[in-house]
């Protein structure tokens, strides 16, 4: 059965997939479809009018969705290259994760990030991977705005430690917590930015032995996390 | 340092490393490289002769390091879009694997790969990502013979089970082991190829509850059994 997101509590499509629903799928009255509300609800539905503008529906059953007992929060650098990060919003919202923040380091590149396509991205994933929680996507933040929004309990940056062993983030976090883990730009975290982020309570974390790329230790955070809650 | 790859017991370079050395990056007579062979040897050396077809350098030393006390191969379906497919490749040698094979299933839009450009993407992320082995790349064959090639003593399919509760990878798999896993494309595997791999010693699996993309169920599936031996 097709999947549409419709946020707002209305009973018609948005216009992008009225247009998908009405001009490529070609659906008819009457024809089953399944619209969630990117909140946990996930409603079957009739249609009931063919408008590729704005095309009705009918509920006829809700099923809800309880929240994870854990949340994921990735606060990442956006990469030079904005393939890379794309792609880890996609791959993310496919595994699963509640959160998505970015944020201009002092060593980052790109000091620009638009969110319209990669919420697109976001939505494309929820849909293809059959959930019904649409992850927060927050705007790119300066990196010491971004820490006063992180007030979750368990608190990350993945960085080798100069002055001790490294300690894996499997080892560090606990089930069931509530996660937010920092994902630093091509150029690494500052040595000032990383005396910011102990002051505030983010643990030094290594996501295992090789060098990752920054997309990659992102999605490689996110997975370590899920996987412990597994 | 930059670090170029050069499989033969010879002290010069490859053909494409030559020009990247001396035409890209400029080295000269006297600089320090390192040069890993893709068996575990990292080499110390210095540039000796400046030729941008055939450079030359004189090793000074060798760490090796020995392979990991576990090993994962993912035998993978690769996609109708090739992008995916290069994608999982770059990631899963980034985080570590020890082998990707290649398979045609009966619901397999591709039928046709080639190794060449995916064998780039491996040598150039393992570069990126620091390592001394290359992982091996096996050119893709029919679902039958592949079954035939995997002897890994712990082998798993990624499929949901229908008269059984499904059991994650990760309570399925023991540390330690030699793994091998089984991804299929994106029309899944048949009830037949399923009936095969059982009878083949292989044992069925879930990745979680989301539906996942053939490329990322086959990096999730490596991530995993990396973290399990965490």
């Amino acid at each position: 059965m097709h999947l549409f997101y419709q946020p707002a509590a209305v009973e018609y499509l948005t216009e992008d997939d009225s247009r998908h629903a009405i001009k490529t799928l070609r659906l008819q009255i009457g024809d089953d479809i399944a619209v969630t509300d990117g909140h946990g609800n996930r409603h079957l539905a009739v249609i009931s009018t063919v408008d590729s503008r704005r095309c009705s529906f009918r509920i006829t059953d809700t099923q809800t969705t309880v929240p994870r007992p854990f949340s994921v929060r990735i606060c990442v650098a956006p990469t030079k290259n904005l393939d890379r990060i794309e792609w880890f919003v996609e791959k993310a919202v496919e595994i699963g994760v509640e959160r998505i923040s970015f944020f201009f380091g002092q060593h980052s590149e790109r000091r620009v990030l638009k969110l319209e396509r990669l919420e697109k991205i976001a939505v494309a994933a929820m849909k293809q991977s059959l959930q019904s929680f649409l992850p927060r996507l927050d705007e790119a933040l300066p990196f010491g705005e971004l820490l006063k929004t992180s007030i979750e309990e368990q608190r990350f940056i993945a960085h080798l430690p100069t002055d001790e062993p490294p300690i894996n983030l499997a080892k560090r976090a606990t089930v069931n917590g509530q996660y937010s883990v920092l994902i630093g730009p091509e150029g690494d975290f500052s040595d000032k930015e990383i005396q910011q982020a102990v002051a505030a309570g983010f643990q030094m974390v290594t996501l295992g032995s090789n060098r990752l790329r920054t997309e990659t230790a992102a999605l490689t955070a996110c997975q370590l996390l899920n996987f412990l809650n597994v």
